[in-house]
């Protein structure tokens, strides 16, 4: 994760000021553009001067990364804490309610998520390995969860990763494409059918139509 | 769908001009951002003087529209000519065959994929309402094609058109998640992969866990 430089050696007031900043700073960047706004007029949105601002930050880039730190660690912290809440529960019980949590975190803090996508294509590639990082803690949540299920037979994924992301990619979809989904669906709704598509894929039967068992291609990174 | 006017007469010429636009207007604006570049600088890299791009287009915005036309067209175009080749099918193989034509068409198109799909957050909601019929011809293919493997007994799906919207967000996320994806998969097992998670859930066996059957929420427009 990339460290972001301050001068101030208060660390909880540091956390609670770079949170407010990260709230107001998305606010603005998805109301304006990132490269249409300047730190100056960012401070002013925060009721800061820019030398305050700068005091939290080195840079304006580093705002984009307290936000997309700040929205990894927020739905890591949240998984982890329900994790612990969850002990003793049945696998599939665990994946249906650490869907229906992780749901409910992109909708609560939809505008992090969707900044964070939406920025994440004009990135040079160094930095996309932060928000990859990032995002690969929540995969592997799921994928851990899934392969538990499968080592206990009651799952039988071919591919536990893929499923895993497929998982994002739905929280992510509720996420950005409200206009759409919102029309159809309330969020329970929404959660409750994808779990279930989810679910009825790794519970499946072995396949019988002849496609191949897919392997991954070799990882490059 | 949105009329982008033109002062020539010649349609061919101007069809042809488009697709130029087009493709030369997506990758400047991918690499610089819609706002950071102006129509002198767009008719520059498109070897052509404002005066002579202006020939093509009403204005700066009307680029946007043409992007979101010329994806869209293309997308059914080539949906339409591969269901005429698919008559006699079985529902299942041309559901198959047909998310396979479109995840290819979405990998040759990624860059206006991702296009559309980024610049719709921030149009605002009447021109967001473009993006949504024309992306809305795309799921009312899938949904059809669903609808008729429930009406011939092959499919159970509870929600057509939710299942229909999953192959739209699996293909955008080949489109867009790509820095994830192409590490462990080659298009064609990403294809068969989520195919194969499509089905089974079409396929599954009646719910016996208790969930409430879903019924969409009133539709708002």
């Amino acid at each position: 994760m990339r460290k972001v430089r301050t001068f101030s050696s208060d660390t909880d007031l540091v956390n609670q000021r770079r949170n407010h900043i990260v709230k107001i700073a998305t606010e603005q960047i998805i109301k304006r553009g990132y490269n249409n706004i300047n730190t100056r007029e960012l401070a002013s949105a925060l009721g800061m001067s820019t030398g305050g601002l700068y005091h939290y930050i080195g840079s304006k880039e580093d705002i984009l990364y307290l936000i997309i730190n700040f929205t990894s660690d927020l739905t890591c912290q949240s998984l982890s804490r329900f994790a612990d809440e969850e002990k003793g529960k049945s696998c599939e019980d665990k994946l249906r309610d650490s869907i229906r949590n992780y749901f409910e975190i992109v909708e609560n803090y939809r505008d992090f998520h969707n900044f964070v996508n939406h920025i994440m294509l004009s990135l040079p590639v160094k930095d996309r390995k932060i928000v990859y990082k990032a995002e690969s803690r929540v995969i592997d949540y799921y994928e851990e969860l899934i392969a538990d299920g499968i080592a206990e037979g009651v799952f039988e994924a071919q591919d536990a990763r893929l499923a895993a992301h497929n998982i994002i990619v739905m929280a992510n979809a509720w996420a950005n494409r409200g206009w759409f989904l919102k029309k159809h669906y309330t969020l329970r709704e929404y959660t409750d059918e994808q779990t279930d598509a989810i679910l009825s894929h790794l519970r499946r039967s072995p396949k019988k139509n002849g496609h191949k068992q897919l392997q991954p291609v070799k990882q490059k990174a």
